[in-house]
């Protein structure tokens, strides 16, 4: 199934709006893109609402539902990370520019292309009053790239609306061009912030060092008590409910055309450095972290000043695998910190939101018919089985709130530069994703209807 | 012998120049207090010359040298700290108010009132063409605020003018009101500035957390690893040519009116800890240190971000006792943290400036006469004899270039706020400074002109 030139344009026009949600200068066209694309799921003949919330509008639209058919709920956003630094860009982030079959702008990849791509599938499928074997609901939100904050409300609020048996998103990566990828697994998060007051005003280090115990000293050896060794987390407890990677696992993902190389040669780090007895990829997307995201206390501007500092603050965030818990570990990361303050200092501890890691078995149910989407999409290539090190809160969100699980069916390319200048999306991938979407929603409209979904 | 009501007057005149050497600004104020004090120089019988520098001018006046006499240079500066924050000041910093006896305003102890009373003291002693009983030189600086900058090279140039047997300085603190302070060693300082790269670019802590050394992390282990558990410095070799502490210091130091107690009330600190075995005072007076100055990586403003950062920074400074090196510290320095670096980070080190510590012993020759002279002053009360922890480098300075020891008398109390809002300081130790100088000059033309001083 080849590509309409009229849906290359409607795709161009979705990425012509600035619907830059972090930046209230552009509240005007992000609100234009919400209307845009209601009348964009109305023509593809789907029910649709515009829904204000606090913030950006979400789009909801539905084929009218048949109790006989499964429901497939499809989730994607319509809003986009600045485009800054804008002069870091070839051409200008919101006039689409195509070259070699890239698409270059703002958003092609994250999210508009992937979204658009099921959309396109969708108009396809329904095109002459045709029907799809599934009821679908689409969810667009506005607002993902500043942390959903109204998306919650929202889903219990139309939880029936939106009551599916299955998510599917397409938001996250290929682990390389030509190779379909399931993602059956992302890491949850937690944190705390610290903050740790010695004398009760900057003092001089010359009046006073020697007899006052140093905040940002003491602050760095309760960040260097964090970690064994073995670079393993020394939180007591820490790994009590660790879900072990499993065989399968391991094995697959030593097959994979990524690992360690890629890994060193994205991060532009010296050289990868984990967990003794894992590997790098196994690291990121199965093993917990306990990471500093900041640090600062004292004199922080050109030269020096001899100061003894009052203060010191860090911010501190693990990352979860199944089957922690972020309010457990919040505690535990916490107590040890306290225990692992040395005296003459007072330490406080804020700690943040977090989420639960996410998981679902890829060999049973809704992920076989997932997998078997990917392969006929892909002509026959095996799609790779990972996890993502990322967090992703909403798919927790459907879990709790809807009770299904979801499908995360990537088709962003390494290299093409989400959240950075120059972000691409190949066209030939808006063609795939349509093909995509209908493979997969009739491979999921198959599924025999015993309760094999993994949830937990 | 009463303050003369026209000495006041002139001392409140000399108040009123918002002589502020960092601030631009105050440029031409500066300069009117400088030819104010050149004309107060000359009214008071010395041969003066203004000297202009690369930034604010210094003064240099002189008595008729008499190649029979000592010759004392007396050491001042007429620059003051800016007066921020000037709101939480009770009255304008740059109008004295005089109220209890003690006069509020910038640089009423620091150091234009300490300076003055040497000023008024001479002024009194050559009244009536009558001569000194030692020659004296008199070098009033206007930066010393911003690290006398341009000070070096002007006595390297002026050696001859400011040759002289002993130098005296009164820019240091009384350990109480009414207890006459004879300060006799400082701490030296070097330090270094540590950059820690990990990544070439900030991360996404979900997508390489875990398989990515973090720098801050990295940074972290390193300070941690600077000190032991006794709170020693932990750096090999750091204490080898360390000068103990002698018995009669530490057992004259314990009977002072100062202590921990007031350590930690004037520090606002929860508790003093120091090097396990040691006094704060000890620790603080003849204790080396290595301390944060400052330490910054990855995000620092409100609420959280997952970012694994690409670099962290840390500012430290060690304070030296006799008979430390600065440079040979400065690379064990760099060598331990280097040593102590985990993989997977790049570090480099940049050494700072260093000075030496001084040290002369108060029982000898000159130091004696000073003894004299403040037991004389106040009464009979004996001189507490103290060290302090910070650095004067322009004490080595006199050393290196013009080979005289540097006796610190301080009339600043406790409680001045010198550097802080509502500085002040008592008319009745301009009086008593006046007498100091008088009954010091006695004393040291009488010192038999043996090699008694100590230096180093």
């Amino acid at each position: 199934m080849s590509l309409d030139p009229r849906h290359r344009e409607d795709y161009l026009e979705f990425l012509r709006f600035a619907s830059v949600s972090t930046d209230l200068d552009h509240a005007e066209a992000t609100r234009a893109c919400a209307e845009w694309l209601r009348n964009k799921l109305k023509a593809i003949g789907l029910e649709t609402t515009l829904h204000e919330t606090k913030g950006q509008p979400a789009l909801i639209g539905r084929t009218p539902p048949d109790p006989e058919k499964k429901t497939v709920l499809i989730y994607g956003h319509y809003d986009v990370q600045p485009p800054d630094p804008v002069d870091l860009w070839t051409h200008p982030p919101f006039e689409p520019h195509i070259e070699n079959g890239l698409v270059y702008a703002r958003g092609a990849t994250d999210n508009k292309g992937q979204i658009f791509a099921h959309l396109i599938g969708l108009e396809q499928q329904l095109a002459g009053g045709r029907e799809l074997p599934v009821n679908v609901a689409v969810l667009i939100e506005g607002e993902e790239e500043i942390g959903s904050p109204n998306l919650l409300p929202l889903i219990e609020d139309k939880k029936d609306e939106l009551a599916c048996d299955v998510v599917v998103i397409s938001d996250t990566s290929m682990v390389a061009e030509g190779v379909p990828t399931f993602t059956y697994g992302l890491r949850g998060i937690c944190g705390v912030n610290v903050d740790v007051t010695g004398p009760s005003k900057d003092l001089h280090s010359g009046f006073y060092g020697g007899a006052v115990m140093n905040p940002v000293t003491a602050l760095a050896r309760m960040i260097a008590s964090l970690h064994d060794d073995d670079e393993s987390v020394a939180v007591k407890g820490f790994y009590d409910n660790v879900q072990e990677l499993a065989e399968w696992e391991r094995k697959a993902w030593a097959r994979l055309p990524a690992g360690d190389a890629t890994l060193k040669a994205e991060s532009g780090a010296p050289r990868i450095v984990g967990e003794v007895g894992y590997t790098g990829l196994e690291c990121v997307w199965g093993r917990p972290t306990c990471e500093l995201n900041g640090f600062y206390g004292g004199y922080q501007g050109p030269g020096g000043k001899t100061v003894l500092p009052s203060r010191a603050h860090a911010k501190i965030t693990c990352r979860l695998v199944p089957e922690q818990d972020p309010k457990a570990i919040t505690v535990l990361l916490s107590d040890h910190l306290k225990q692992n303050a040395p005296p003459g200092v007072k330490v406080e501890i804020t700690p943040g939101h977090g989420g639960r890691a996410y998981f679902v078995d890829p060999n049973v149910g809704y992920g076989k018919a997932a997998q078997e989407a990917l392969r006929e999409t892909f002509d026959g290539a095996d799609p790779a089985l990972i996890r993502e090190g990322g967090s992703i809160p909403i798919v927790c969100d459907f879990q709790d709130v809807l009770g299904a699980d979801t499908l995360l069916l990537g088709l962003a390319l390494p290299g093409c530069n989400m959240h950075s200048p120059d972000e691409s999306f190949p066209l030939a991938h808006l063609e795939l994703g349509a093909e995509l979407n209908a493979t997969l929603l009739a491979k999921i409209a198959a599924v025999e209807p015993v309760t094999e979904t993994s949830g937990k």
